[in-house]
């Protein structure tokens, strides 16, 4: 099923799109676990156009991305971008700022996995810059 | 990406057979997040050959499945075996005995998220009888 507009292959629909208030360009989020008191996980899928990325942000608990398709970036503060793609992984620890998004030509696709939500969800900061986008 | 027997979308590699102690038929695992103090989660990929399926287990924190590709069957004791496909996201309770895995005829492509592996993470019960398989 290529269905979007990189032909990226799309496991989830393209649901809410994320606020421009924590993203710059088009991502689309897809929720797949709500928060509850059982699992304490929060999981979901977001398509990133090209160009498109999340604001700076933490998670009490930390983070894990997986990749499903296309090229992507994640960032960990002070550290250097890193080129995420289809079956990558990548962790983000506890209470540390990053950012993830796609690549400026090819889409993303990324489940995301929040674990232990009861320490907190996710503590938004601000954009990523065209500067900051660019490195 | 078009590479195995049932022409599943395959987002990552087959890596390791799962014992014929704990599964019934072929199935691959692909560790993406090993057991950390961190994360406190333990994720990865299984692909099922058609037929093939775990044994009986129960998870003392539970489990969620997400499919990403075929079709499958998981059963929650003393409940219908439900028709799992690309998209599906089911959940497990902790201490639930279920069985999860492909359906006769296709494959299955399934990630696997057990939260809290403080709790543990996985008690191996007994094979799935072809009858059981059958209903």
């Amino acid at each position: 099923m290529k269905t979007n507009k990189n032909e990226l292959e799309a496991i989830f629909p393209q649901d809410e799109k994320g606020s421009d208030q924590y993203f710059t360009g088009n991502s689309y989020n897809y929720t797949l676990v709500d928060v509850d008191s059982v699992f304490t996980t929060a999981i979901g899928n977001v398509y990133f156009e090209p160009g498109a990325r999340s604001n700076w942000h933490s998670h009490p608990a930390g983070q894990i991305l997986i990749i499903t398709d296309g090229i992507g970036y994640h960032q960990i503060e002070g550290q250097p971008i890193e080129i995420i793609k289809k079956g990558d992984v990548v962790k983000c620890p506890p209470n540390v700022r990053h950012w993830h998004g796609a690549s400026p030509d090819v889409g993303l696709q990324q489940l995301y996995i929040v674990p232990n939500t009861e320490k907190g969800i996710v503590v938004w900061q601000e954009a990523v810059t065209n500067e900051q986008y660019r490195k």
